[in-house]
């Protein structure tokens, strides 16, 4: 593997110092882009393109063409490990990630079998590879997946919800069915990330979307315990460097306490939290990163970087953050104001 | 009027000692109660039962005949300021609120006027009257409105929505029209609020529905803001009494402490923060109200006690706890299980 040449991610992770203040974008390879709905009207539906790993190597390098980013992420789901267990993930336009066969009785959850990535999910560590080679050292690569909670919340309802009721009626009434899935999961989880770590994510991030719909009890019982026993079993350290973990838990601003203390490297924070609070509170353990509302792209030039200014006095000097959204872009934006938030960022922290 | 027989309520928004907690619920009279969607079907549209002061008056008193509560609440919306103002609330079943005529222009918003309550909003303070004498003093009665927030945000984007991204693409970009737009309706909050005290509101909970979903810096700007301006101008003591003012932001359980600063006699929280934390960051300056999960009462009797003994022992012992679930009841709740809720909070607390 060639050597990385801006390693600014994978320092502001592990809190060492660096020369500017790193950045990436959630959901920076897609709609937002034109380039990516090109592509994508010739080649067919979403998961056609994770699918395929020539094109999801093409579609991550899009963003990185444009934009001075500091990091590559893996094109791909956040709910590919449900897919490989036979659900049959597929995507409505404009509805979001459903589920041909979601999960019913406590016997769907029986004859779940814990995923082995490399037979399962081959097209993921194949895309992997390809764009560690693509990207030729250039920027770290990050690897990810939804936590269990947020699996099996899709998993249950079999699409998006308001409410999550029935993975609610699950956890409150027959809490040990849902506990032998969360375990499943678990075990998928560490054996993917793992995989993707050997296939060359210098990074992974765990994207906790839904755990914020529950209380702070049901919260470290049915997400946090869990995405512990993930950490405590990755790679920490591959083709000797560190591999830093993100914790993404949406509406985890209550628990913040609680998440640092996960084992990951870094916070990955929506933009309800202040960074000033947040580095108070848990600043001394683990980095943060983030956390612009992805609406603010959707002014102008002059308000974004008043934000990004802003956003950057807020967590103040010192190493340990890593500039992001609050959460993913959405599909409306100007890149030109990616553009310029992306530069803002890079000028005002320091290079 | 007549003499209040139980003021639990009202001490324990105060800070007072009690005998036990009181507990109300949010949403108690609605659609999760058979007898309402009798009434319901018979008489027409939401609307027109909340416009009809002896409807909406026999609809408040259904859930006290069923369950021991300790308030009773007006029934009515938290989008009747727009209502009057003229932009057209309508209910379209499973999609929740919607306007006629959202704003979309800046001339929208100069050409809308503060409502006058006694004239616009009539048989919402006439339902007040009604409910007060009905009650013959068993409860205290509490009124409501949304937030300048919240009712902007609906007024904004004309129904509820996942992202409010019209709205937040205001606050962006031309921040200017919405605090005119929120100054407008902070004075018609205060207007309205005062007439339903005048009527008999003896506590007053202004709903912050939509606060959550900006970052801190906004929140502060345009919601607080606007909700500390409101408070500070509403009628303190009635009729020789304290009238408490209760304020809900929904998922903002980041800002406890500038929520506690608003002037408010108490917060109430959603299920994702902690009693015991919450108490812990501003109990020695405000009350708490909450918050047991909505979904709790789908599952069991079990399930359901247990958790109401969790919550009580999170808040511990002492004075200043309201019970309530940390959001509106759900429709499709068995009147039974709410029955075995309201039991277990008046058996666990004491009396």
């Amino acid at each position: 593997m060639s050597e990385l040449k801006n390693d600014c991610l994978i320092k502001s992770l592990m809190k060492e110092p660096t020369t500017r203040t790193p950045v990436w974008i959630m959901r920076q390879a897609g709609r937002h882009l034109p380039e990516y709905r090109d592509l994508r009207s010739q080649a067919g539906d979403f998961m056609s393109l994770c699918q395929n790993p020539k094109l999801a190597c093409e579609i991550a390098m899009q963003p990185l063409r444009r934009y001075k980013l500091d990091a590559a992420i893996l094109f791909s789901d956040i709910l590919t490990i449900p897919d490989a267990m036979g659900l049959g993930l597929h995507f409505v336009e404009g509805e979001g990630p459903k589920f041909r066969k979601p999960l019913r009785t406590e016997r769907d959850v029986e004859s779940l079998s814990v995923i082995n990535s490399k037979v399962d999910l081959s097209y993921v560590l194949e895309a992997v590879s390809l764009m560690r080679k693509e990207l030729d050292g250039a920027v770290p690569l990050i690897g990810f997946s939804g936590s269990p909670w947020t699996l099996a919340a899709y998993m249950i309802e079999g699409h998006s919800s308001r409410d999550f009721s029935r993975t609610k009626t699950w956890l409150y009434k027959h809490p040990e069915i849902l506990h032998q899935l969360l375990q499943k999961l678990t075990l998928s989880l560490i054996d993917y990330l793992n995989a993707q770590i050997c296939s060359g994510a210098q990074v992974v991030q765990i994207f906790d979307t839904w755990g914020g719909i529950l209380s702070h009890e049901a919260y470290e019982k049915f997400s946090l315990a869990y995405i512990r026993e993930i950490i405590a079993n990755l790679i920490s350290r591959y083709d000797d460097r560190e591999v830093p973990v993100v914790l993404f838990t949406k509406s985890g601003g209550n628990w913040l306490e609680e998440i640092a203390s996960s084992g990951c490297n870094a916070i990955s924070l929506d933009w309800t939290v202040s960074l000033r609070e947040a580095r108070r509170r848990v600043g001394a353990n683990v980095a943060l990163q983030g956390n612009m509302d992805p609406a603010v792209l959707r002014s102008n030039p002059e308000s974004i970087e008043s934000e990004v200014q802003r956003i950057l006095d807020s967590y103040g000097s010192g190493s340990g953050h890593v500039f992001n959204l609050g959460h993913g872009i959405t599909p409306d934006i100007d890149p030109r104001n990616v553009e310029v938030f992306v530069e803002a960022v890079h000028r005002y922290s320091g290079a």
